[in-house]
């Protein structure tokens, strides 16, 4: 059987002291982790980067099929993707937890544990947070900051007419995962003893469970010595991140339909579910690679680059945003993505 | 009638496009807020100090009684308050904002400017967050940063033997505000015509609802040029944060009964709840005072200051915390205070 203990026996205080025990500080520039009013940081005379995620039970994430652990660590990996897209390196977070009676403090373990190994594989702290109590559900919020070089920081409103545009990866996959975790839920909730059938989709599964932040794609821009003009992470799907570079650039897009990477099972599962790849490309959301433009000159250093492909080129703010097809027609894209007030994922209607 | 429209209807892109026009930037330290993957600030050569707190409605805060404008405030105030508590100013926030569609755009735009108030009255930038969505509830999760030189930080940890212990204002109101509060919830749920009393209870009314952080202790601590040993702000309750002090500085703390400051409002209505108005003030909480200890050497520096009062010293670590009564009989103080697992505040069995 396993154990429960509930979080009131423990107290607030008792687990304040639990995760400090659990939490190693590695960086230098982790003054003071867990354990005081704030924590402090030492910004090694660079500027600093900020930015908080939060994410609710019922709306982000479904415990049904999601793991605790993946759980901790996908809220750490995207809130890492949020300072990579700066083209910097996350370095510290805090974590605010809720938690409602129904969850244990073998819950409570499980998530930090994910959290956890993340910071340790990104090489990130874990400084402060909070623990409470909500009356009903989970929250994970999360802040994250990094610190990089003035100049070598990355908007996205620094794309320019003619840059060419990237991105890392592939897309849809994560949105695929879902649909399968979505369909064997719904099996099981009509007949129990049917066991979920979730073989052969190991990468798109992964994909939306236990994503990874595209740290290597930093990394190995600056090994190239590229600096790329604009950036994002793909967090809502690829059409809407395009239209915040276009928004913020002031600026216009046009993409190739077949240039897009699509991986394989994400388009096996696709045509099984009848949804054409290309708009679960465009539209899924959560993918966590990283969309950038850079200048025509950066092309020799990126040409041999297999983590990633170029997909299309800024044109001028009039143009909007734009799709070649397959066939050669044009169509114009509407941002669509991820609505948390809508709850829903809409369907492009671009095609 | 009052307005009302829908989040659904505006969207969360909607929704962080408004909070951005609403947003101004009045900070150096602030390069970049709101509108990218990452606010991106400048710690100017100091260290920077950085919190979390988490608001859950039903446990930290009761809808029935809190204005949503107050809620917002009272939610900044609460994190500017772990930056003072470090002996620094709060510079920047990101606020998560967690809503159920019970929320309306006014209701989001009444909490935004409780907060934005706060910002501005403490000169702070809001540079980022979150907005989505819950099943149900509200969650307010606030990260603040602030800056300050290494040699001026303030920790928990710096308390000696001898050193005087500090507190600013009053302790206990915002307790007593919250009992008169939910007093007048009851009475009002088992008679909705009785009309809510509440009636000469100004003061600690406002102390519950309308709390303020003290940077005018902080920037009086510097005019006087007194560095304080050791530093946390009353959120749990008096006990509690000495307990902190102590167990973090190998100490112990002898308080006097009769040097704890307590309103005449606290003692009023204390009395008619039948509460010992010490009790009160021990482990009432939410005061966001600062309890801070200072050498004796430091003494002819702070003898003129209204507004703090020297309420014990720091003894050995075998002495642990003790109170010394009205009557001179000696209290051995057990940490109680607020436990967000409990989900109570726990009254003193110290007396």
């Amino acid at each position: 059987m396993e154990e429960r203990t509930e979080l009131s026996e423990v107290g607030e205080f008792g687990l304040i002291k639990k995760i400090e025990e659990a939490v190693k500080i590695s960086l230098s520039s982790t003054i003071k982790g867990i354990g005081d009013d704030a924590a402090v940081l030492d910004p090694e005379n660079k500027k600093l980067l900020i930015s908080s995620d939060m994410l609710n039970e019922g709306v982000h994430f479904d415990l049904s099929y999601t793991p605790l652990k993946h759980l901790g660590y996908k809220a750490a990996i995207v809130n890492f993707s949020d300072i990579l897209a700066m083209n910097a390196y996350p370095s510290q977070i805090t974590v605010s937890l809720g938690l409602s009676n129904r969850f244990s403090l073998e819950a409570v373990d499980e998530i930090y544990e994910g959290i956890l190994k993340a910071c340790d594989l990104y090489n990130v702290d874990l400084v402060g947070g909070d623990t409470t109590s909500t009356l009903s559900g989970l929250v994970i919020s999360i802040t994250v900051v990094g610190y990089q070089e003035k100049d070598k920081i990355v908007y996205r409103d620094g794309a320019k007419e003619g840059d060419l545009i990237c991105v890392s990866g592939d897309l849809g996959s994560a949105y695929m995962g879902l649909q399968i975790l979505e369909r064997e839920k719904q099996i099981f909730k009509e007949d129990p003893r049917v066991q979920p059938d979730l073989s052969n989709n190991d990468y798109i599964l992964e994909r939306q469970l236990k994503p990874e932040a595209r740290k290597d794609i930093v990394r190995e821009l600056e090994t190239r010595g590229v600096l790329p003009t604009s950036m994002i992470d793909v967090s809502d799907g690829l059409v809407s991140e395009l239209f915040h570079i276009a928004d913020k650039s002031k600026v216009g897009a046009t993409i190739y339909a077949d240039k897009i990477p699509i991986d394989a099972q994400t388009a096996n599962r696709a045509d099984e579910f009848q949804l054409a790849p290309e708009t679960v490309a465009l539209n899924g959301g959560e993918d966590y690679e990283l969309l950038f433009t850079i200048k025509q000159a950066d092309y020799a250093k990126v040409r041999d680059w297999k983590q990633i492909a170029i997909i299309g080129h800024i044109t001028d703010e009039a143009e909007s945003v734009k799709m070649v097809s397959q066939t050669g027609s044009i169509i114009n894209l509407k941002a669509q993505g991820w609505d948390a007030f809508l709850n829903k994922e809409r369907k492009s209607d671009s095609k």
